[in-house]
């Protein structure tokens, strides 16, 4: 990827050039210090959409049907004429070795989808790193004039955090299971769902998913009221992602939702919120991208490294050191 | 805390006066600027100890017994004449208010022993926080002449890691319980420990407690051999804080092991391995810290995080901008 041309790669995204786009979501997740001035550079020659996608979160643990489910939902939009991005955010890859979306045979019709543009995750991803980079991805979807962005994850540690902070709406998926079950969900990840999807509402498992749904509506009551939330929400629903069912009214209460959160101001209140937070986050990122990037630094931080291996020195002191200078 | 002579200071606590210790670890814990410099310049200022104390890591999740192992361990050393410091970092503590070691008569018998010295944890502790100032604490433990320093924490998120990375022992405390439970341990939990003991072998818990420590024992063989680990380590264990039975094998075990890491240079390595590590946490703090204790940076992020949400400045750029200032 040498001498792009950064303007005349953001007006073909912006034209909805595939190719510019997937070539664009990789400069964009490079790790060179060349490349981040240039995603700088190409995140700012960005035309603003005339209208934002709507950037929905998904978590759910392994097993629920996530893959299924976004293949079913992403098929009924595009379907209905909306053009339907995917991203990912995996934070287990760089662990497991396991990646979502890193086999689009997962989803086969979804990705054959002329409307549907579906990114596997990066490979080697760790948390507040690229994932972050899933945010300009986004954006350069919703350039590229994408309706939907779905942005996936895995509940692991804290990317359910990440992707809430770079969504407009976050839905939780959860397979059927007996009532003590729902103590395994972390109260933190209930307080952040918009919209509680009890999976695999289908066959012998229906009744359990319907009474699953209740104890998660009945435990979203329990929860502190939020400003960004109309009467009656979140909510929770039962959707069968392989008979189809319930797919269409849990997108139009979405579709109700985002409504009410873009005439009340809460929608673009929120992205406000989430820019300020990414970068705030860039530049903290930034800050210490130099201890490893500048070459001075480097060297300085290596000297004092091997002192405070000695013994010749104390950490906290040797750092107000290395501050100081 | 006006005015306080540092040298005079680490003379004190050198010379074992435990008042001086305690405000020693207060100040190391304060948040304020001013008393970050002054902890950097008692640090720097702390003779080193004639014999390293031994640092001992100890997790387990809530209901395993930490406090009466505690207790009845801390209890056996100080009747062999040695010193004991208990420190605590715990990462709960914010969320749940719920603090370990929050109230000393948790540990009322060794909290009274002349020969022990307890530390509550901090309150409003955050991990990455005070919590890595209770490596400073340790040191101050160590240099005030003790000869053991125990460090508990609970199973909560990354504690573990960050209590590893300050100790020179690992030891995880867990309860018998069936051998499905064995996968409630996390993988990277097992991979640090160097000593796993089953707590409660005794009355109608007792087979399930053996059965537990072989199920252990037989996990452990399965990890990769680590280089600073004799043959047979690292061990899963029975022990009863209540009968007070296991307590001297398990301390005959750490001996054991301490003296065969000092003898080959592992104990010298990983301390100064830790001590670079601080080091280069203590730098990346301090580095963040300043966008919020430097008047013309805070005012700068305020000035740029206005302009990104009112949508005039993108996220990445506004932050090349302020790296570039």
């Amino acid at each position: 990827m040498r001498n792009i041309d950064v303007k005349e790669l953001a007006g073909k995204v912006a034209a909805g050039d595939r190719r510019a786009l997937a070539r664009a979501i990789t400069l964009v997740e490079s790790g060179r210090p060349d490349h981040r001035a240039q995603t700088a550079e190409l995140m700012a020659a960005l035309p603003r959409p005339a209208r934002p996608a709507l950037r929905i979160g998904l978590s759910g643990t392994p097993g629920v049907g996530k893959s299924s489910f976004i293949e079913a939902f992403g098929l009924m939009l595009t379907e209905q004429g909306l053009r339907v991005a995917v991203l990912a955010v995996d934070p287990s890859s760089a662990r497991s070795g396991g990646s979502i979306l890193g086999d689009k045979t997962r989803m086969e019709r979804l990705s054959r989808d002329p409307r549907a543009f579906i990114r596997p995750s990066p490979s080697q991803t760790h948390l507040g790193g690229v994932a972050r980079r899933t945010r300009e991805a986004a954006t350069l979807c919703e350039a590229a004039g994408f309706d939907v962005v779905l942005i996936e994850t895995v509940g692991v540690g804290q990317s359910e955090t990440v992707v809430a902070q770079m969504t407009d709406l976050f839905v939780l998926l959860i397979a059927p299971a007996g009532g003590d079950e729902l103590q395994g969900v972390k109260r933190g990840i209930m307080e952040m769902a918009d919209l509680i999807l009890v999976n695999k509402a289908d066959g012998p498992l229906k009744e359990t998913a319907m009474r699953t749904c209740a104890d998660y509506a009945g435990a979203l009551r329990l929860l502190r009221k939020r400003p960004q939330d109309p009467e009656g929400y979140p909510k929770a629903m039962c959707v069968s992602a392989l008979e189809g069912s319930g797919l269409k009214e849990a997108w139009d209460e979405m579709q109700s939702l985002a409504e009410w959160r873009r005439k009340t101001g809460h929608f673009d209140r929120m992205r406000a919120e989430q820019a300020r937070h990414w970068f705030e986050e860039e530049v903290r990122q930034g800050l210490l991208a130099r201890l490893t990037e500048d070459r001075h630094a480097r060297v300085r931080m290596e000297e004092l490294g091997r002192e405070v291996a000695a013994g010749r020195a104390v950490p906290i002191d040797a750092a107000a050191r290395m501050l100081g200078e």
